[in-house]
């Protein structure tokens, strides 16, 4: 087992220092004359930080990123791709998925509308139970979902890019297929990834495909819905119900339609918090500074290319 | 097999007579001459209706109730212990279960003020990953929840009568040890049935031993809750939310202070509305009625003392 040097950018904490301890590593200072042999990327780093210190380091040969979406350092993923990049894809898994569910209930069970009640109701609501279910995307996120949905009897069909089965999915199909299995979704939950091949996935032309009881849940990113066409499905009442951890633009700002859209149910991008998620970041620092140290596969591991 | 006459109060409808023909049994019509041997008390029954059609047919022997509760015709119980009595109890666990985890997610991931904002919030809520949610009552409902609950790595607590453990929980307690474990819960679900014994079980002085972080959800009877210790409870912040799909009184009236409590998330009794549960009630009956014409036993069998 080799020694392993991390630098920790914007600046080292407690929880990374005792992650990379644990696994046989040391955090050293980020500062020119130190030996990196590893980065770790923390929430809130700058990219331009992140960019600098590449430059000043090119002895690192592997960068941690804090989230599952590449976005904000792409720059420097496209200017580094002989570098071993790793991101948190599939570390948050578990709080993004409950959350999709807990997005997904409130929406069937019309709790937007019975948290804006003063009086009593009427009898309303839908049963996951037994419902089909599509969920768009089959990366840690998707397949989460996959398991908790299916705790429910009910029928999954996942959208993915490779024909590859998605663990747990009682249907798997390729992307070319989502216009089909929208048409009868009874949920559609968008788990996918950013991509120039993903923008707007779900249009104007994929939301009028849907049954008008369909309910859409987003936790994974807003570009993946063209907001003004799901803005038309919901008032015209083309779609029962969309609800958005994520949104375009982010955040939805004051005054946005989306606000008093009855059937709208808007999360200000919780579906992970920091304190949901920086034991589960540390966790997988530890696991990667672990293989880095062994020579094994490391977890994560992003394509420059592909953008995830 | 015996032949199996049942009559149908307060009218008999379609899917109850498949229900019965299916499992080898006859829908009869409820009058005078007409000898019935099982009598199905479907939705919206009298309790009048029910004593007196009891009091005409003598020989009829089993009376299938709609509800899990009997409340409604506790009154014909205590008056017919000869019979064998059986109640949709566990028959809606699926959907009731359902209910009390969307109403758990809802308050854990505070998406009653997320439907009420009009803006982008703050970064906030909890995962139930990793919680120690405590479930009172192991009814079919009960033992549903835990099975969800389990879906989320939490550790479960089941409080019940009897010391036999409860399918799937961590640990189960006996009614007299609920302080106990009251004061380490992170998520309390009631799911007991209401009798003399469980009245306000959760009264001032049990709420006061909850964490300010605890959440209650209530999707079993409105009267197992002290409602004016638990408005005071939410105002004083001693508990950080209550989700209700029973109140007490109920329907909950216009003006109540629980409808303008932030804390709180009132669902008008939709854990399951009739359209989730009439195929599960007919399912029962007809597996009930196949049971009656093979003297096996019965499912969902009412112990009229207890009162469920």
């Amino acid at each position: 087992m080799s020694e392993l040097r991390v630098g920790v950018l914007p600046e080292t904490n407690d929880r990374v220092e005792r992650a990379v301890r644990e696994a046989g590593g040391s955090v050293v200072e980020v500062r020119e004359g130190e030996r990196l042999d590893g980065l770790v990327v923390w929430f809130g780093t700058r990219p331009d930080d992140l960019e600098r210190t590449l430059e000043a380091h090119p002895e690192a040969s592997w960068v941690q990123l804090p989230s599952a979406g590449i976005e904000k350092y792409a720059g420097s993923l496209r200017a580094h791709l002989e570098l071993a990049w790793t991101s948190a894809k599939g570390a948050y898994a578990e709080p993004v998925a409950e959350h999709a569910l807990a997005l997904t209930l409130a929406l069937l069970r019309l709790l937007p509308e019975r948290a804006r009640a003063t009086s009593w109701g009427e009898v309303a609501g839908t049963s996951l139970h037994g419902l089909e279910v599509v969920v768009v995307g089959a990366g840690g996120v998707g397949l989460e979902i996959v398991r908790l949905m299916k705790g429910f009897r009910t029928t999954v069909t996942v959208v993915r890019r490779s024909d590859a089965p998605a663990e747990g999915a009682d249907r798997t199909v390729t992307s070319d297929r989502l216009a089909e299995v929208l048409a009868h979704a009874d949920v559609v939950v968008v788990a996918a990834a950013l991509t120039d091949g993903t923008r707007r996935l779900l249009d104007a032309d994929a939301l009028a495909l849907l049954q008008p009881h369909a309910v859409v849940v987003n936790i994974a990113r807003g570009g993946l819905i063209d907001t003004d066409a799901l803005v038309s499905a919901l008032r015209e009442e083309r779609i029962a119900g969309a609800a958005l951890d994520v949104t375009d633009p982010e955040p939805l700002p004051d005054g946005h339609p989306l606000w008093t859209e009855p059937r709208a149910l808007i999360t200000p991008h919780t579906a992970d918090t920091p304190a949901m998620i920086e034991p589960l970041l540390a966790d997988r620092i530890g696991r990667n500074v672990a293989a880095r140290r062994a020579g094994s596969p490391l977890e994560g591991v992003v394509d420059p290319r592909a953008g995830y």
